[in-house]
């Protein structure tokens, strides 16, 4: 196994060569950018030493990408591709060195099709953009992670980023018709067609979703749209603590018969955390736990009888206070609270861990009740917010001031992962593994399954050259 | 390449072996039943030769399906798993002879969980009973292949069946959450689990759909489930001719500003031979070409608006009538006409090519202008008829009568195919390539891709003992 881990390092030569074939514009070893790119947001903190790549690349088309791989196969150095940098994982950290490829300048939108619905761009155009450009045309791109205003595209199907509005529209593999993919050795083609249905052949579209770059890389993306729904309404439902605001999550679909398109939780810490980072009175500030629930349709009347219906039940089931927004200002207020409660702990807190948990939906409220009393047991503070709707909660434990901090949080997080999997549950619902899971993949599948990750990894690749070190745990 | 399909004859002590596992009243060694269980739907006049099991197994349990697999690894014996028999690509065809495995008596949906919104089942349940036990509990589940009567769930994902309904929920594969899946060694394992969200690891799940049975052997599938709308209406507009027809499609969602669950289409060919085979009148049975237009939503009023404005602006289209049907009677004399398309033409044809074509939704008018072109250039008959919202287009193309029937056909489809890729479509939309199509991969697929299933496949099972000879071409 070990000599899959054995890489050449990167010489004048090399260097030169690649800026024969992209332009000696888009190659740069200067140290300092060097460093910029290779993290993530995960904090160094959460890592024991540091990874720095040997030099960053900026191709500008294909064709460079292809090159830049024809080279890197030949000589056996690792690529890693990284998006807008906004990963939660460290899926774009250069674990083994090598080249870290950065998207930022393969960043256009290359068409909008009205016709059969669907928008076509490279992988670094920014998320919110497509969104935006599709919304100018009366048409809505239902991928929606938190991250969406800086996030790129790339990256976001790479890590099948996930956000608020999964529970209606899935995330964003659910929005993947096709990619054009550059394959370890240099090669391009493409996954899928502008079809909705298609079965020639295996569904490698999806199964680039999430693959965390260790399979092949995504050069162009063609994503579904469908007609925007011409009415929304964010409702803010007040409870006075979570558990009450949490259980009447399920009864939102089960009673109420809709789908809504988000499903968002605040606890009470994370309120107040927001309150205090925003220096402003947020809505519901001084309740127990929120809810936010989005509902989107095309009709004024029925819409209205929506959300109408979803606040009178939410008020049987204990909400205090229901708070309607239905202009842009009103709903940006709503929104602006659940946006910023990640910044808000990074703000205050710089050891902490924040986890991507996901359990069936209906289990949302022993998610809680668990993480409580494990954090509790060991004096640990946390904050719970996340997307209800879909069972995936971002708790988040703060780290104690002492020496052994790392160790603590580390033998809280294992007692919590032996119970979530007796929940059903597991470890990522939308951050991804990259570098800073893949140590509890164990845990999580079994041998039979982490075997046949490895070996579908080695059919694409059979030099591991791409993003080596993610996702599995290998290198022992 | 070739020892890869060398493989061990059944003897008599695996026979006794197999007996002594799984009991031997659910092992058959019957020539008449081999014969019935060695092919699916389609005529056996599309292959040159015959294909036969060896031996025929009815597992009762997953342990039942894993001890048949180590004795099938140990001793190099090909397995082709069997559904219900509906297929319309020959993949339950025991190409390779060796075992073929019937799911008929693993037919128990083993949970139906209105907290989580899923339903549980095992592969041999039929897809109708999983939509009826849904909706008894005013649940949805949102896979609908036109076979669903007959068709059993394991076979409807391991070729990702699509069906009326793909352009709204999508096709079988976006049903799935979790899969219970016997690998080829005979180790058993969990693809996904009961959650909305999972990125932990590859995502294994949606490989597995439409993979045709050459990846692993699935035993339990859990499956979305989603409230059952409160409203249905079906439209059926009648057409002058089916250029009209067809060029509205794409209107009802862009002008229409909604998402039907269904649009179907039937050329003027269609509606008088299912009227024919019915000898009853069909409604639009004398129109040119008609579309069937399903809407759902939850509201009465809504609803009503929605058929009305769809209704109004087919007839500004060219529609010169438009039946409505919101009752069961009058909704099963609509669909009636469409689901018996595909039994009229096997009644009154033995020899046709039955295409499961896909292209970009809005060039199925050019796409059925093609078809015509081809089909007539070289005198021959043909039905158009499919799933118009999707740009899935079931075209039929009926033999001549004459001694090189099958030469003829097959280069009238060659001549298709060529265009087709022009036009961005492909081969199978949800028929699947199984046997029957899997000669024509080669001008869908580049090499590298090719290369990469067969990569993938080898992973999954080294041996090449699951289903082979399916979906690729390799046996050169």
């Amino acid at each position: 196994m070990n000599d899959l881990f054995s890489y050449n390092k990167i010489t004048v030569e090399i260097i030169e060569a690649l800026k024969e074939k992209i332009g000696a514009n888009n190659v740069c070893a200067d140290e300092e950018k060097l460093e910029t790119y290779s993290h993530d947001e995960v904090p160094q903190s959460a890592y024991e030493k540091k990874y720095t790549a040997e030099l960053l690349l900026f191709p500008e088309s294909t064709a460079h990408v292809s090159e830049i791989m024809k080279i890197a196969h030949e000589r056996k150095i690792p690529v890693t591709p990284r998006g807008a940098g906004t990963g939660l994982s460290g899926g774009a950290l250069p674990a083994w060195g090598g080249i870290v490829m950065s998207f930022e300048k393969m960043n256009r939108i290359l068409e909008l099709d009205e016709e059969n619905l669907t928008i076509t761009a490279e992988p670094g155009v920014v998320t919110a953009e497509i969104s935006r450009t599709a919304a100018q045309h009366g048409l809505l791109y239902a991928g929606d992670p938190c991250s969406g205003d800086a996030s790129f595209i790339g990256g976001n199907i790479a890590e099948n980023a996930g956000g608020n509005k999964v529970i209606k529209y899935g995330a964003t593999g659910a929005q993947l018709l096709a990619l054009e993919v550059v394959l370890a050795d240099g090669s391009v083609t493409w996954f899928g067609g502008k079809r909705r249905k298609d079965v020639t052949g295996l569904d490698f579209v999806h199964l680039m979703a999430g693959s965390e770059g260790i399979l092949g890389i995504i050069t162009k993306a063609v994503l579904k749209l469908m007609p925007l729904p011409r009415h929304s309404v964010d409702l803010l439902a007040a409870f006075p603590d979570a558990r009450s605001a949490i259980d009447f999550v399920p009864r939102i679909i089960t009673e109420g018969g809709l789908i809504p398109a988000s499903i968002e939780f605040l606890d009470q810490k994370a309120l107040k955390l927001t309150e205090r980072y925003l220096n402003t009175q947020v809505p519901a500030g001084d309740a127990g736990a929120a809810l936010i629930i989005q509902l989107e349709n095309n009709d004024a009347g029925l819409i209205e009888k929506e959300f109408e219906e979803i606040g009178k039940l939410s008020q049987k089931h204990g909400a205090s206070e229901v708070y309607v927004a239905d202009t842009r200002t009103t709903k940006d207020r709503i929104w602006q609270a659940r946006k910023a409660v990640p910044e808000a702990v990074s703000f205050f807190y710089s050891r902490y861990t924040k986890e991507d948990l996901v359990v069936p939906t209906a289990l949302v409220p022993q998610l809680l009740e668990m993480i409580r009393e494990k954090a509790e047991a060991d004096g640990l503070e946390w904050i719970a917010y996340g997307h209800a709707g879909d069972g995936n909660m971002h708790c988040t434990i703060i780290s104690p001031d002492c020496e052994d901090w790392h160790e603590r949080l580390h033998a809280v997080q294992e007692r919590i992962y032996a119970e979530l999997i007796k929940m059903g549950g597991t470890l990522s619902g939308e951050h991804g593994i990259g570098f800073k899971r893949k140590g509890y993949m164990k845990f999580f599948l079994d041998e039979a399954q982490l075997e046949l990750i490895k070996r579908v990894k080695l059919a694409f690749d059979p030099q591991n050259i791409l993003n080596p070190g993610k996702l599995v745990d290998w290198e022992r």
